[in-house]
């Protein structure tokens, strides 16, 4: 009897040409069909909860798949992890219903997104995280860093309820709504001491959905307050405005993580 | 008028056969003198402070070499930068007395190894942590993981002093002694809640020089100990013994980073 099954990966987007399968290119959708297909000599098509772009992470990616395959869900992630690439992880599994959707059935979306201030870049954190080249923050203390997560904080608390992000959507981007809800957002400061010894910021946002490039968008949009180059209040300005000139820089897919979602 | 320049580095090991310069293979020596070769045009040999093998990171990485440049130092990272594949990073510069030997005149080395107990590995941990392939730690909170760190710092405490660490050399090496002096050796639970999710133990260890493959031997020791498979007490025997044989496994390069040099 056929299976519908969940499955949650972590990859490292850095050599892919983003989740969804295309003719030209190595995606992450791609490799994980041919490793289930070699695991269960099966044709199979899976359905993944988000179309995430070249170069963006993922800790918590969900996809689910119809399967004939006996495999028990609990060794799933291990048998076919011996079959992925390193950069992709299964990390588990569980059968879900009949109907259950990985895309339609998301509920709530979490990204992360990665930046620090630094005169120097890290090499240590080369595609996993945007450097601002800046010496503005060498030398300072948590206290310092906190303070201007504060002020981005203040900024993010706009992005929070139900708004037409229409500003914080790639150019040229179709949909059919706009509007999106977003449930939580805010900054935190984060010492590095363990893989590159740089203080960092982490944007995290949760919302029902996101427009196209809207997590880069504000994560731009939040490294110019960083910067100083503008206020809080300037967020408002922006999502009122629904011009997307009025919203900062997107930031490069490298420090975006997709983190979890939830059903 | 020549100056002795001082500069701190940070690499990314993964693509590199080490530091040390050679024939065949991309290293981080070569890459370095290229990069200075191209932004002095002179040519010139820089001295390493150690030689890293392959698939090692640095933090703290610390060479010095003779230069006609005027380039004041605190421009010459940046400069540097320019001319230095992105997993390479110069951090900072300064001038030293004529004397000054990179590898000669350190006096105090400190590396971590990085290494995470997981039926699951982590993509975005490859190439920078050991993942220990073991279900023991699943689910397990950060008690769990405390207590079996506080059993290898117990062990761990066994390195701290002056010894003779044939047992903790790969065979073959030659060097003219074999004692050496640990200063400070221990280990902590990191919960990475920014890059992975995983929860990992790093080991630091600090002493007045290692034998070859040292750290990654005490390192390999101490997974054991964290995997139930020895007691504390055993790296006593260990050392005593002087035999490679009671020592344990030599853990992967992957998870070794030189943290910092003394002078």
């Amino acid at each position: 009897m056929s299976r519908n099954l969940k499955v949650t990966i972590e990859y490292d987007g850095t050599d892919y040409c983003g989740w969804q399968i295309q003719d030209n290119g190595r995606t992450v959708q791609g490799e994980i069909q041919k490793a289930i297909e070699k695991l269960t000599e099966e044709k199979i098509t899976v359905c993944g909860s988000s179309r995430t772009d070249a170069g963006v992470h993922a800790k918590g990616f969900v996809f689910n798949f119809i399967t004939d395959t006996t495999i028990p869900c609990e060794k799933f992630p291990l048998a076919l992890n011996a079959f992925l690439p390193t950069d992709i992880c299964a990390l588990s599994c569980a059968e879900v219903s009949d109907t259950f959707h990985a895309r339609y059935d998301a509920k709530i979306k979490t990204y992360s997104y990665l930046f620090y201030p630094s005169s120097t870049p890290s090499a240590l954190l080369q595609d996993r995280a945007w450097h601002i080249k800046t010496a503005m923050y060498d030398g300072k203390t948590f206290d310092f860093y906190k303070e201007k997560s504060d002020k981005m904080n203040e900024a993010a608390k706009y992005f929070i309820g139900t708004h037409d992000f229409t500003a914080f959507r790639a150019i040229g981007s179709t949909v059919t709504t706009t509007e999106r809800t977003i449930y939580s957002a805010r900054t935190e400061v984060i010492s590095d001491n363990y893989i590159s010894g740089k203080t960092l910021f982490r944007y995290t946002v949760s919302g029902n959905g996101f427009l196209y490039n809207m997590v880069r968008i504000m994560a731009g949009t939040l490294s110019e307050i960083m910067l100083g180059k503008r206020e809080p209040e300037s967020i408002l300005d922006a999502i009122e405005s629904k011009q997307r000139k009025k919203a900062g820089m997107t930031a490069p897919a490298s420090g975006l993580y997709l983190e979890s979602v939830t059903y």
